[in-house]
Order: structure tokens, then sequence, then C-alpha cells
């Protein structure tokens, strides 16, 4: 019999996601489906490209009977999530897509978020979802933090080398390329098509994007002492994908055993051969996040490419990668369609 | 146990969408990929998108063992196809994707294609293979014709009313919208980037694409008189994706009706509420067809729109469709993925 | 000396585009800038592609002194417009882009845009604003109406024919594809980028769109007839760019023959050879408008594409013909730049 | 009396481009265009976006008579360039394209480009055409080697820094990010819309990018000792712009007041006010070069991010930039026209 799933803020990018994806796992059954706003639509208003689906009518949060559901993605904006979520049921297994439950620390959450969490219990029990990285926490956990998207990006590319200490953790530079539904459905001028096409900028320079916040509590952690590193995002004229080039201190050669060793058995994280470069274009629409290893022409510089969608292994697809744990499903189901190219 | 599959010209769009779709396809395997001028190299190689699953290295033709295929998908070029096709085994069950078996009459693919048919005994055998028409016929046949793709959403767009002769039959334009994959992986100086992208234009104007052999052939067969229409295709700055804009005479409540009755049991062509208008965004990367109607402002004119995904239902999707009807299998085995958005 | 300008709604991408244009123009001078809820910023900050100009500070436009302005050009939203203007000087030059005074008829504009109209003693006043049909009245005018983006097009693809009685009046089709800036720097979900890129879709599909309006008043006066056209709008994934596809009955070498000589003296109407199709690429931000003519198939059935670019000879280059018209200027002065490739 | 200009290699994006440039300014005359390929067609055939202007047929280079020529622009392939050259009146002044006369060292040249130079008594004479640093020379000189684009963008972000000493010059790190048609109109799978848009990724990564031969080159000269930095290009999904990121160890308000004076009086290198962010999308078709510097988190660690478009500033708007110089000129004839956007 399917697990029965609930979706909190359906309306939003990764939310459509979390539906597609679900479409094809033959475990789970969608019965709820939120949207504040839109509630009394039908998905296929908000989402055509869902009219195939026989789907609930979406609705508010409080007509969800959660006796019902047995697990529930939430995916609503930052900072509503902490509150709806404190007032689910305490049994409900939750998969959170926002960013509230990501940092451990509430002083770190207020630093980043420039307010105090509003439910500092529930932080303390979240687990971080970085799949790979988390299995057994997560499979047992009642609340997964899903990682920001180029969190997950940056993290796959580095958090083994730190961990081996195989690099120079003083010296790590990230220079992110992230395409614009990373940013969700939101009406911002930046945003707009004839802003956006043909032409790409940096933001967030300079050490301010919140996700510094998961790659330093992260980091830190794994190398046992404070570890930061540089991180600039650039807003790229596409819809989906991440491209993370991070250079590093270290020999390549070490560092590519490093990844072969530490992802050997993972089933989403595909290391290229050495020197291969990876491109969004072979990851889009799938759960695969591809890694590619060079060596620099200066002696103990390496370059470290990984790709991913930032909807996909980004966000919903290691949502449900991690609902999957949760309910003792195979990791895997549901998320080995092939990537869309062209 | 799985039915054996062979793909021959594996190196091109088509190809690699063929590979996707099986790859989620529980009753196909596949045993054989072909290239000639890549025989030798890993599919990985060729299309690092699809590195994740185990496939056999390309090879030529002419090393497959057919006697261990159970079905064929023949993606190779126009005029090279019916050479290939020819020289197989004559029980072989084939799906080809080229044009060289789209018409029945040998006179009509001269005129159109400018040389006469090789293998005038297959082109009387060939099945054309729009599905959603010709079920039974394909279901029996050995050698399926695959469908132009403009040749596709056109005639998802306007064969219902021909065949209940509400329109006009002398006056229906087409004026359709192709993303660039519909021209294949060919080295042509108007599919670069730089070329194409935010900018479209008209080509083939005034009636000499090869597609209207397809629409002349179908239309007046089934009106029973010859039937001309006019077509206009255009290049898009978009790699997948068609929509037909059909302009008819004809009532456009009639014309609706006529198509609820025609597709209310198909499963991919999906009929929107009258008025609504779909798009090719909606439709990425599936097999569905969404098809819109509306009246205009003059009496008595109607617009029908049509949005399916070049690659996959008009092309390697329908291929598998029309696989599954020739293998016993379930038509829309593979085949139920959602659309990607965004 | 120069003329002094003042462009009133300049925060927007048409005040942006005149602005780029007026910068080429030895024969103006821009001497204030409004932008009402932008007031007080420097256009820099608003159009940073603009920062090398020195430029006057965004106000708001009871703060200009107009009677320092010897035209003024006004790209607010329709209907602002009409308000705004009626407080003007009445011996101000004013070139309008907004839809407010395209319309000569009050009772058409009430039809088309829902309100009655608030300055209709200015409606009766305003010459329309197609330059090469309307040159002298343009010359003498003080008020002049710009025509809508999609209008210019589509008549450049079919006074001449209308007015030459070449072609069947009652059955006239315009398949126009638009980019999206013709939709203006407006926060509406369906022009951001991950809604608009790769795809793409008709709207206001049967008959709805307002530039149905300039269509039925022009054709209809040089008719001496009502004339009815159909007209779909498509929306495109790209940035700037109309191409206007006419499917209309007649004689393709008569119509071919009545284009050569209705714009043999035009600087900017640029007839192709017979059977060459214009590509938007060709006219991107640029004053021209590429005009081709293909027969069809069938005898007695044409096919005329015209292709511009929205934001320039759609809106502010005419707008700076026009104004060039009104000043004494020559009225090719700064617009001859040539077209942006690739 | 306007100077006689030949184009060599008009054929191609950076032909087009100085075409286009040359078509406003009011000093010079394009008097021969040549094509090899396609001599005999006209340029209108070749770049329909030209067509408005009266241009010479393209012809072979034999075909010309230099002694009628004032300055040749040659935009022909690498390797073809310096034996062309070599063939041509020693009289005649030259602004080359090409990569051919950059590099001033034989043995650099055929490390970087793998065969021996064909010309090493004009190599000699080369003037690097980096406009804002060799100013005096170029003005005096005959032959000027135009930079590479990257090579261009790199220089912009780095040179001021490593002239004064604000930053330590063995740790650089460029991250650059180039659009499609710095690649040239040249037929490549990698090239093609579909294997390109909606996707990203690196190429020639760990220090193989022959324009690292000027980099070399450049700031060794600068430093007076051998400087090595770290470059990466990365290939993006639009058709003009670099972004050039820069990642560098020193103080950013030292930084910005390096530049703050380096700049003060170029009218093309536009400093961005300190912390603010260019884009591509804000220098698109023009001759400008935006200049963001920002602070990292981590003290002594800025970022330097240079935004200009690939043809103008990076080659064609730099080649007619220098040939103003070496005509006697004003430097900015014909290059102020405001960018493109959107």
């Amino acid at each position: 019999m399917a697990h029965k799933i609930a979706i909190l803020g359906a309306s939003g990018y990764t939310g459509a996601e979390l539906v597609r994806l679900i479409s094809q796992h033959p475990g789970l059954e969608i019965v709820a489906l939120s949207a504040d706003r839109k509630a009394g639509m039908e998905m296929a208003q908000v989402f055509p490209h869902l009219r195939h689906l026989a789907l609930p009518t979406l609705c508010k949060i409080n007509e969800i009977d959660f006796s019902q559901v047995d697990l529930c993605f939430c995916a609503l904006p930052h900072k509503t999530s902490q509150q709806v979520i404190s007032a689910l049921p305490d049994t409900l297994k939750i998969v959170d897509l926002s960013a509230d439950f990501r940092l451990r620390d509430p002083a770190d959450y207020e630093a980043w978020y420039g307010n105090p969490h509003a439910a500092p219990e529930l932080q303390k029990e979240a687990v971080y979802g970085l799949t790979e990285f988390y299995r057994a926490e997560i499979a047992a956990a009642r609340l997964v933090a899903g990682t920001g998207c180029n969190a997950a990006a940056g993290q796959f590319a580095l958090r083994p080398l730190i961990a081996a200490g195989v690099i120079d953790l003083d010296d790590i530079i990230l220079d992110l390329k992230c395409a614009v539904s990373g940013a969700g459905r939101s009406l911002k001028e930046g945003l707009l098509h004839a802003e956006l096409s043909e032409g790409y900028n940096a933001y967030a320079v300079g050490g301010s994007h919140r996700h510094l916040g998961e790659f330093d509590q992260e980091f830190s952690t794994i190398a046992g002492r404070p570890v930061q590193i540089q991180f600039t995002p650039h807003l790229m004229p596409a819809n989906r994908g991440i491209l993370a080039t991070a250079y590093v201190k270290g020999d390549a050669q070490e560092i590519y055993s490093t990844f072969a060793a530490a992802y050997a058995d993972e089933p989403f994280l595909d290391l290229l051969p050495f020197g291969e470069v990876p491109s969004t274009h072979h990851v889009r629409g799938s759960n695969f996040c591809h890694i590619g290893v060079s060596a620099d022409r200066i002696e103990g510089r390496t370059i470290i490419i990984a790709a991913l969608d930032n909807l996909t292994k980004g966000s919903s697809g290691q949502a449900l990668q991690n609902a999957n744990l949760m309910l003792g499903e195979d990791e895997t189901t549901g998320l080995m369609m092939a990537p869309l190219f062209p």
C-alpha cells in the first residue's frame, strides 16, 4: 500500500517538481496539496504541465487531515516554514525544503537570516538533509531539512576533500553559476526574461549569500576547526542547473582518488574520468550530480567542477531521496530517470 | 523476459531520446546501438547525459546479430534508412524514424524527395505510424514508418475535423513553430546558437516543406478527395517543442465537440478546456500533445493550436508507443512521465 | 542649437530605448526625464547600460519646466497617458507612445479599452504615427500617437495591398510572433525567464488583442469599407523582435510589385528579393523593417512576412522618426545605426 | 576626406561587427571586403542585417588594390593571418584581429600555438593592441595585434593591480564566462543551439587556453618577474558578452583606489561604485567595459568583476579604437553608441 503524501506550498517550482517526481514513484500517493493563495484551484490551472495527473484540489493547510498523512513535504517560503511546521502533529514525518532548519545553531540562524528562530526545539531535532553524508540520521529522522541547492553543489565538490585533509582549508574559492529557477516563481524585476536572457552577472558578492551559513557549519564540523570559504554565485540565463567551479590547493591525483573512494557506491554522484568537465546540460531534470577534477598548470592547484539540477538533486529530488529513506523505500525509487538532453 | 531492442543511428538526437525513454521501460532491453562513424565509442562519450546507464558499445550495423533482436528502431538519415532496412532480416520488427516509408505512393515519394525509392516493396508494406489513427494496423505491422514531427502536430490539430467534415477543406492554414532539435545534430550555420538564439524566421515558405507530402496523403485519404493545406514552418529559438497554429473555417463549438469525441479515450492527446491555449512549455520531454480550440471574432472561423515535444511525441516517444503495440506491451508503458517545467 | 527634449516615463523599456537613440542624435538634447516612483534616482541606477551618459536626474512630471521643452516623448502606461497629456501646455509638441490616442473614434476607444476616453478633444487632434503613411500630417502635428508595435508590423505587411486592392479583404490572417520586451518591464508571472525561455504560446487568441482596434481603423479607412482581419499573437522566447506572417489571397507577383512601388523610396522599409524570408535577427536594435513576399504552392495564395524590432521601429525608433519630422530634422537622423547581429 | 579601409575576412562575426561600427564612423570608408570562399557574393547575402549599406562585393584578397587602402583590418583565422600579412605591402597600416601577433617571443608563440611563426620579423614589429595601455605605441605603429577577447577582459580586471603591486602575484584566479560568438561562426557540434542553450560548462580547464600566453607575457612584463595566473573559461548560453570574475589577495579599498586612479580618464573603462557588480547586459553591443570591486568577507580578499562585449570592446571595437589612433582620428569616434538593453 502506498505511503500517503502531503505537499505544502505546491504552487512553487519545488512543489511542482515534487509532483513530477512522485508521479513516477510506485510507492507514494499524493493525498493533499496546499497553496494558501490558490486554495480551491486545480493544480492543472497553476501548472498546466501536470494536467494529465489526477491530483487533489489545492487547499489551505488547515484543511488537511494530517492523521491520514505518512509524510509531508514542506515547500513553503523561509520563515513561514518554521511557523507552519511547529503547528503540525509532532509525530508526522516531514521533509522541509526551506532554509529554516538547515543551521543547527540558533545564533547562526539569526546571524544569517536576521531574526530569532521561532522553533528552536525543532531546529535541534532536524537532521541536515545532504543524503549522501547523513544517511543513517535521515533514515531515523522525523524532520529533515533540505539543503540549499548551491550548498548541495558546493558540498559535493568539497566535502570529501575537507574530510580527508587533502586540500588547504584556508584557501577555497567556489565560483558558482546558478540558473534562474533557483530563485523561485517570485515576481522580481531581475527574474524577468528581458532582464536575464542573453546576459549574466554575479550577485551576493563577497560573502553575503545565506548558503554560506551551511558551508561554514558543515565544513567546520568535518574539519574539526573553523573553515570559511569564498563563495560567489552568478545568475545564468538558463532555467535549470548549477555549475560549481571550486579552486583548491592540493594535489589533483590525490583529490581524484579521494573522490573515487568516497563516491564509489553512490548512485547519484558520478565522478567523471580525470580531466573531463561536466555540463549542466547532462544532468537536467535528473537526480545526478556530475563531478570533474582537473589539474591546473600551476603545481598543487586543482579545479573541481560539479554540475547538478537545482530543482532536482539540489532540491526536490534530494527531498524525495530523503523521504525514501525515512519511509523505508529504496533510496533511488522514482529518481533514476535519465536527464533531458537537448 | 524483456524484449531485445536494437537502435540504429544512436548518435543523433532521436537515438538518444529513444535510449532515455527505454531506460525507464521495464519490458525492453537495449542489446545493440549502432553509429557508423562513432563505432567503438561508448554512448557516454557521445551523450554524457546517458553515462549512468549500462549500454552496449556503439558498433557498425553489420556487427549486430539481428537474430537476437526482437525489434529494431531505425534512426538513420533519410535515404540511408531505406537501403539499410532492405538488408535487414525480413522477419525483424522495425520502427523507422526516417522519412523513407511515410509516403505510400512511389511517385509521391519521388516528387517530394527527389529520387526514386530504393525499396518500393517495403514502402508498400510499411504502416504509417501515427498511432492514434492506425492502432490496429500498427499492432499487426512488421515495419512502421514514424511520421514527421511537424506532420504529427498538424494532424493532431486537423484530422478529426477533416474526417468529420466540419471545416472547409479548401482553406486550411497551418502556421507552425518548431524548435531547433527538429533539425537534428547536423552542422549547419543556421543551427548555431549565435544564429538562432534571440531571433526567429520562417523557412520552406510557400509549400516546399516535405512534411506536406504527409499532409496531402493523409488528409486526401480521409477526405476521399484531394486536400491541400498551406503550411509555413518557423524556426524558433528553443531546443524542444512544436506549436502548430491552424486557421480553419468552421464552427468553433462543433469543432470542439468533434475533438472531444475523437480524443476522449486517448492517453496522450489532451484537449484543453474551450478557449484555453497550449504552450510548448507544458509538454516538454513528455509524450503528451495539448490541443486548444478558440473561436475567432469573425463568425465561422476557428483557431486550433497543438503543442507537443518534437523529439518525444513527435518522434521517439511516438516510436516507442508504436513499438509497445507491436510487441504486445501496454501502449503507454515507459511514456507516462510528466513534462519538465520549468 | 539642439532641440530640448523631455521623456515622461523614462524607467520603462521604451523610455530607455529613446535615451539610447537620442544619445546618438546630434540635434536633440535631453533636458528632463520623469519616473514617478523612481524620482530622485539617477538613470544609471535604473538602467546601468546608460551610465556613460550625462543625463538629468529622474524627477516627477510636475517638477519639469515645460516652457524649456521643445518636444516631449510620453512613454507612460495606457490611461495614465491621456490624463498627463491633458495637463501639459497645449502648445507643447508631444509624441505619445501609449495606446491612448491611436484610435480616432471615442466609441472604438471605449470598446477596445473598456473605459471612456478622458480627453476626447485631444483624441481628435492626435495624428496616427505610422510615419510612412502619415508623413505630412505628422510633420504638421502637435500631438502624434505612436502605433502599437504589432500594429506597425502588421500594417507594413498589409497596407499597400489593401490600398491597391490586390488581395481579398475578407480573408486576411496575421499570425504574429512577438518578443517579450513588447510587454514592458512589468512584473507578471508569464514574463519570468523560467516561464518563457525555451517555450512559446499564443495569447489573446480569437480577436481580443487591442491592436486589432488599430488594424480595423486603418484598414477600413484605406479600403473605404469595413475590413476585419484575423490576428493571433504569440509570445516568443526572445527579448526583441516581431515576426508577422500574413496569409492573403492574391497574386504573389502583383503583391510584390505593389510593395516595390510603395516602398521604393522608404529609408527603413526594406523589401527583400522575391521569395526571401526575413528574420528578426537581421533588424535587432535598428529602425529597419524587412519584408518578404513568397508565393504559396496553391495558386492565388501569398505569404508576406515582416520583421522589425518592437522597441525600435515598433516603438521608440518610430517615435524619434516622428519627432524628427515634427522638429524639422531629417527624418532619418539618429536612426541609421546597423542592426546588432549576432 | 575619408580614410579608405579594407577588411580581410569579412564573412566572420568580427568582420561583420567591423562593418557595423564603421557604418557609423564619419571618417572611414570601406573600399574592399574579402572572403575567400564567398568571393563574388554580396555582404547582404552573407549578413542580411547589413543589407541597408552600400558595400563592395566580397572579393579574394589578391583582387584588392592595396595602393588605394589606408588601413586594413585583418579578421582572418589564426595562422592564415601571418601568411597573408607577410604578403601585404610593408607600408600598409594593419590592425590584425587574429592571435598571430599577440605574443612577442617566437618561442612563446610556438609553445602556445604549436607551430613556428611564419613571419618572425613582423612579430617583432607588431604592437600589442590593448589600447588603454599601449596608446603611444599604437598611434605610431604600422601593425597592431588585437588582443584576445578574454585576454582583454582579464587585463582590464588585473593590470593596474599588478602594476601597482597591491595584490599577491602568486595567487590570482580568473574565472571567466564567455558568450558563444567568441568562438566565431565555425561549424562545431558544441556551438549548436541545441547543445548550448539552457546549459553551461567550463572548457580548456587547468591552464590550456591560449589567451594564457597573453596573460603570462603582459603580467610578467609589468611585474618585472614571472607571473602565472589560474584561468578557467566557461561557455555561456548567450551570444555576446564576457564576464570575468577575478579572485585576488589584497585590500579592497586600496584596489578600488588603484582602479579609480588608473581609469579616471578612460572613455571606455567604467569603474562602478564600490561594491556594485557589472552585468554583460549593460555593455552589449558597446565598446564599454564595466568594472566592479567588492571586498570578500575574508579579510584581505577581493573580487573584481569586469564585463565587456567580446565582439566589440573585446575585438572589433578595440580594433577600431586602435585604427582611430593610427589614422589620427579621435580615439572614440564611431564607438560611443549606447549598449543595447534589453
